[in-house]
């Protein structure tokens, strides 16, 4: 079956000049309406990222650096208190959510440039530059990572980590999109990631849309299917990785991994250096988001277990870097041992 | 949080004589709805089973005994027409479910019972004898394995293993059962398990209602649980066990094995000895039912994926008995080398 789908809008657009707003595919409401946020107001970006309307370690940086233009509009036009309102704002934008390290790494440098230009215009350029290289980084990663695709594979993959998930053509979809590109034909099976479904209702929907055939699986499906030779490859993206090579990424990661290293099956991680955290060694210290329990306990708005029960809702896990095969970045590929390779692109300007 | 719950009718009730009915309650409406089935033919039963009203492999093959006495009642009172009812009625039930072996273990030993006793209320008795036998069994593997759990432990725990499992106690939840009776005081962690969310509407409902603590939790969370020590033991249930104590159970069993595996965390396996299959050698040949797709791309008839986008939905996979630390059956705790402890098992006595 093909799907017969609309194209998406863009994920994220700012519209105008210092003074314009930012636009955001709400993805709470995908893939049934294709409904865009404008945003005016810091208050109105953060409860987006808050909220999972804006999603994806790279898109969230994005935003968030359109986010400190917002929040810093409104300060008294002296540069003095530019910087001390961007500062504010980012810790602010910081706090919204704490496990992606891109978030934080984009309103770092936005702070740098309110310190180097304390300017309006020249936030938003560097906003807007921020956006633009990310877009570079999805194609870069989608080319040094096409060719670990190969014909007939069938790829396992968990969450969204495409277009919705970043400004240009996602991270590790970017490289299914580009060996699609190509050429290479293969499938998909996408790990429906609970909670949220972000595979069911946002991987299906971009790979379905790009023409690429996707199977949805239920999350605990994977080690099955790994067992009994279904699965080709697995690539997944991170949203925070130490410099041995651990890393953060959606709950539910962790069990690919380990299936994927019980069978031999190539593991990848695809994520571009702004992922990577300078100041962790391993991913012990990580900080994993606790979200809502609710999001365990219902599903849209309807009760799935008895009154008066809790859930435990942890929204991410981390890999050990052992049971990755390579990271997909945007400097090129990475492979073991990781840490001598992860240190010399950070130091090469990321 | 204590949940207020109101008692669960039965899982599984026959009322009257040979000419009554069976009475099982709706699963598929737990936890909002407590709502009795009452079933007079072999094909209500048959679309009961289909559809998981009744469903847990012990429980099946209570049901299925009684779904034998409904379907061959219609059948001329000659001898030899009963029994070859029997047979015909019998291979119905079976096709209803592939992967529990303890629908056709019930099914043939009413089979046997029609040939040796060619009258219905003898087969309503040898019917009446398999539930009761149940209930005993479950008691029995409670007192085996209760003294595995120690006070303060945290219990990860997927899918359903308890009463609505069974005609008693359970399997491995009547393991925790028998060890709260006993005074010792524990937490459990329950997987949602997806898709049908077994864990999240029947586990945590039956825990609360026993006073149990108990959270849910995604099944990709486990894993990550697993990896911060937040888990002590796991212990679930099984659908067939090989005679080299490999064993199917309700898909995401085996990442959680994995998971258990790679932290040192002591995986059990509760279940009857009906549930083992002595034609088996090992878990390769075990059949693995496929579920419609609509599990998974619909939830509670609402469309999670795009329109078009498939699934695939196994509702079973497999783990190798190495991942087993002991098997708690009815005759006893098993431990490796599990193949002489099985067989053993099977020829005294099953």
């Amino acid at each position: 079956m093909t799907a017969n789908l609309q194209p998406l809008p863009p994920t994220i657009a700012w519209r105008g000049g210092p003074d314009g707003h930012l636009e955001l595919l709400d993805q709470t409401q995908l893939p049934h309406r294709y409904h865009v946020l404008e945003l005016g107001d810091l208050e109105g970006v953060i409860d987006a990222i808050r909220r999972l309307s804006v999603r994806g370690a790279p898109a969230i940086g994005v935003a968030a650096a359109y986010g400190m233009v917002l929040g810093v509009r409104r300060a008294a036009p002296m540069a003095n208190a530019l910087v001390e309102t961007a500062r504010l704002v980012g810790a602010k934008l910081t706090a919204a959510r704490p496990t992606a390290v891109n978030l934080a790494w984009a309103v770092d440098r936005m702070v740098q440039a309110a310190i180097a230009r304390p300017a309006l215009p020249d936030l938003l350029r560097e906003a807007q530059a921020i956006h633009a290289e990310d877009e570079a980084s999805c194609l870069r990663m989608g080319e040094f990572g096409c060719d670990l695709i190969g014909a007939g594979d069938t790829v396992l993959t968990h969450c969204n980590t495409g277009r919705l998930a970043t400004a240009g053509d996602g991270t590790a979809l970017a490289v299914l999109f580009a060996a699609w590109r190509k050429g290479t034909r293969f499938s998909v099976l996408a790990d429906e990631t609970r909670p949220l479904l972000q595979g069911a209702r946002l991987t299906a929907l971009e790979l379905a849309a790009a023409g690429i055939p996707v199977e949805v699986i239920a999350d605990g499906a994977a080690a099955g299917l790994i067992a009994r030779r279904q699965v080709s490859l697995a690539i997944v993206g991170a949203d925070r990785i130490a410099t041995n090579g651990d890393f953060a990424n959606k709950v539910g990661t962790y069990a690919v991994a380990l299936a994927c290293a019980a069978h031999g099956v190539p593991f990848y991680v695809a994520a571009p250096a702004s992922t990577f955290d300078p100041q962790l060694d391993d991913g012990r210290h990580i900080p994993i988001e606790e979200r809502d329990a609710t999001e365990i306990t219902a599903f849209a708005g309807k009760p799935v277990v008895a009154a008066g029960i809790g859930a435990r809702n942890p929204a991410f896990d981390v890999t050990p870097a052992g049971l990755v095969k390579a990271f997909v970045t945007d400097h090129g590929l990475l492979r073991p041992p990781f840490g001598p390779a992860i240190k010399q692109m950070l130091r090469s300007g990321r």
